[in-house]
């Protein structure tokens, strides 16, 4: 079986990388490829590291040009989504790599958005309870954002094992290309090596209600979050540093065993053995997830920490996953769970 | 006036710093420099950037060498300290920039560090309320620790104010200098460009106990502290992001206000414009700290945020503004508050 | 078919890049993994990247350890793998990824290495003239060096074309995995971001005599060479600036027809069309080469570019793409071209 | 004696270094602060490292803000110095960091920047022979080029003892803020951070006739240069290789005497011992220029390799020190040959 792919916003860092898992992705033809000012141009020239496309012309991103195609994967900036998935039609399986179908809550929508919710699709982040069965056979996946995957993985397993109170204080820090790839002046080289500077601060960053609506979720009440993200002079990967206060009588031995129970029989969140710390660096290109929790009991907070591939499981990984999952085939196919490091 | 000063660990990272300012400073003469290992060799060989002293040979750690400088600082490791300044006799200045006299509390100093205490100095951060006073014509000095630097003046406005609760949790990012020139695999260039990663996690950080008794000592009880200490992929700088449960009633305006009245008069702290963020770049070899700070009304927390330098305001410059308290001479001497950016 | 495979020096970047792609080999089965000083420890620990790999203890680099196995390939430090290969057995392939059995030439071996000369083995570099078939059905196979493999292959078509003069100039840069995992000072991160700096400069650096075989090899004439390397701050990449001087009458067409047909069938090596230039980010983690050549007619000379990744097509990728002509499968098997960017 | 000093293009990288200089200069006083698209704007936001310059406030471009100096700093984009330079009138001393002054011959800048030659202006490179003479009492002063000033510093010594023939290859990597704070994809940190590559190859680049004109000057005939600039990932900083072939008889003992000779008394310029090599790192933030220098007797070629802060002694710093010749000042005041690392 060969599904044929189509992938609307191929010139920016999510298409790339999507692009480069769909290559290595036996199952599937890669179809369609769109931009849109760098329609015409060459992928070559915009993605020099996809040799085997190399060649492969962008063309405008039309419902035309789109049509057709078995998968259709939209890299679009927020608020495009919608317009396009409409015209697509219910046989094709939509992945949005966007925000416009992640939140529930159209009000929370409108406020971090400012523009009218576009509706709510099942969500991509397998590894949440009932995450799997949410995707199975579904022609609708909203990707998750890069840090809501990361922090809604890391704490999850302490509000599904009633360890947490409904508090969660988060810091993450991001490689750049979190940013994308238009050319802004506080994302140049110049100005971004050798510097960690915060922004979004003080629960405006769009990615809050995300998690809010992830941990609540699993909470079982709704779970308040202090989300602090900062930029760090590294082209990619999240590290999600998120504590929450824990429930009395917790003890070390319990946060140890929730986390091990919940990521079991996960294919790509890997619990480091006690001691060892997630490193951004090793999963670079990698669709893992590294997790290690400790109980700080003099604090009487849960640290847990996860690092990911921002652009692989934090967003074009985490897609293809879905897209797996929905289309019934392995889970794991076109995936890997090694990185490349140094 | 000029005083002759005497640098005990001239071939590390702090000893160079220090050496970087003292440099510029117009009232010292720079005296013997010593090391251990390092014994017998040019500056020049270890501290390529230090021009000026590069024919200069280091000599041997002992107390026939450092004795006879009006100031000697120490940037020896933890626990080296007492011995050399005890000998050393009560008319010399004495700046210890590792941890041995920084403590009150002897079971805390022996908890974390596991040898007798040394007991305690006056304290070398004169933004602090009552720091000055308490390094005026002082004979001793024990400089912070790079990250209860960042962390106590981004927080103590909000405790000073009676803004916050008694429990704060915070994360920071420091460049690879704060762990040393000492060779260790998991330091290399290699390991640490590209990758965050996390250590110390779960409130045994050594700095843990000395945020404590800095925010304890001015919000007039025991406060709790969450810390997670991460590196960053750059060679200098800490990001301090500080976050304390906001107490009932409080309001951006009234966190606000605080905080421009705590660094009003402040010659090296600044409180950003609203809107704009700290950044480790801006403050890249200064002495100046970088604060903002945000109110976060749905999750009812204080963000304050710094950004430093850790070589010169966390340690070296650090030391040398209390040295110029000390000493009676203008805070500023020698210090900018200029950072080399990009 | 599966071939066992061995790995002695399993724990240093180009045993963990090697193990990186032979989990991605679907010929190999991965056998016994050996280290000295890490024998006894968990792969996992050490890299940390290599997840289906964590569980894996290090064995002793031994003669009992590797024996058995139908390939071993040997991550040693110079003048280490003699002494094992010969242990080894004809029937066994042995791939030695260290220099011990690059050049041709003994006195050079003395000269550069000042150790008696182990012997001259197939030179992994199936691209050069004649490099397939020295390879085809070898029971032994010398890696070629990283930065050899990055001029050699920029330049050879200058010279089979009869275009340049024999005396070329050389400036690479390389990233500090190059260096290896063994902790020095000077590789710290510290001392590496932000910073350039060059080194084996004036023509002392052990892969000259090396550069000056594969090139004299292809111009038919001793090729003086001029090579100076310099660390980069980056973990991974070699960008080599090679020029030679034009032989009189040579045109800039000329030049790129020389290329063109050069590289025409090659599955890894990629002349870039003319006006893009390669970049060490595009290639990534991949086995590709990245090569563009232009012709400054004011300075008589041809200046030809090259990018690889040092750890993939400069060690481990060469050395797989090597065994796999070696064992009759298909050359790209297990490699891609596809670099992981940004 | 205090001058009053006016900048024009204070947003940019190189106003604001010169910046950071003037204020730690004792001389001068620092007045109009101009930028065009950025008029209006308070500098704190632009460059938020200059803490004490925070509050002032952009102005317009034009000659009636710049009048009234008696130092004018044109950091403009090529092109426009010379309208500006014309109304100043003779008596204030104009600083043009910018290229239109820079070239002697009118076909050499028509033929690489495309527009008619401005004329030419006493050169700012105090260092070269006949450099301080050129400068004393000067009115008009073009700052050279920061590739010129790397290379001309590392060869001229190698030209002025007759010891290289006529015929140079220089390859030079730069960090990113040469390129400037115009916001440009491939400029991105995504982009840059762990990638080297090349631009402007193959004698396009527009510094090359610079330093045709510098070596030609020095060697008394026409010296042929073959240079290669490539993009480093680091901020600041440019280490140049610059190798030219030896004129027989040349030994390595001959190559350090001219160079030791050369540099003896010059207060920026530092021979490193032999054994010894550059690092951009070093000369961070300074007005150093570190310089080492190899004979390869087998390629017969000088290989001489440069340190220096592109934006400092590069740039501003190159400029501020000119200024003070041209001034009557010591060459020295307000800069310093202490770089900020690591």
């Amino acid at each position: 079986m060969s599904v044929r792919v189509a992938v609307a916003g191929a010139s920016g860092y999510a298409g790339g990388e999507l692009l480069r898992l769909l290559l290595a992705h036996p199952g599937v033809k890669i179809g369609a490829l769109t931009g849109n000012s760098n329609a015409g141009q060459l992928l070559g020239s915009l993605q020099p590291h996809l040799v085997p496309l190399a060649e492969r012309v962008l063309e405008p991103t039309t419902i035309e040009v789109l049509a057709g195609h078995d998968v259709v994967f939209l890299a679009l900036p927020h608020g495009q989504s919608a317009a396009v998935a409409e015209q697509l039609g219910p046989e094709a399986l939509v992945v949005d790599m966007g925000a416009d179908h992640r939140l529930a809550d159209a009000g929370d929508w409108e406020t971090f958005y400012g523009s009218p919710h576009a509706g709510t699709w099942p969500y991509g982040l397998p590894e949440l309870p009932g995450g799997r069965a949410a995707l199975e056979g579904s022609k609708r996946i909203a990707v998750p954002g890069c840090y809501p995957t990361a922090v809604s993985l890391a704490l999850f397993p302490a509000y599904t094992a009633g360890l947490a109170e409904a508090e969660a204080v988060i810091v993450a820090a991001s490689g750049t290309s979190g940013a994308g790839k238009a050319a802004k002046p506080h994302l140049l080289g110049s100005e971004v090596m050798g510097s960690m500077s915060p922004y979004g601060v003080g629960g405006v960053h769009r990615h809050t209600p995300e998690m809010i609506q992830n941990l609540s979720a699993v909470a079982g009440e709704r779970v308040s979050v202090s989300f602090t993200p900062t930029l760090a002079p590294m082209p990619r990967g999240i590290l999600a540093t998120c504590t929450a206060k824990a429930r009395p009588g917790v003890t070390a031995a319990a946060v140890r065993t929730a986390y091990e129970k919940a990521f079991a029989d996960e294919p790509f969140v890997r619990l480091l053995p006690e001691g060892q710390w997630p490193a951004t660096a090793s999963v670079h290109g990698s669709n893992a997830v590294q997790v290690q929790v400790a109980y700080d009991g003099a604090a009487e907070r849960i640290i847990a920490i996860s690092a990911i591939d921002n652009l692989t499981k934090g967003t074009a990984g985490g897609a293809l996953q879905s897209m797996n999952i929905a289309l019934g085939l392995d889970e794991s196919t076109g995936l890997t769970t090694i990185g490349v490091a140094p």
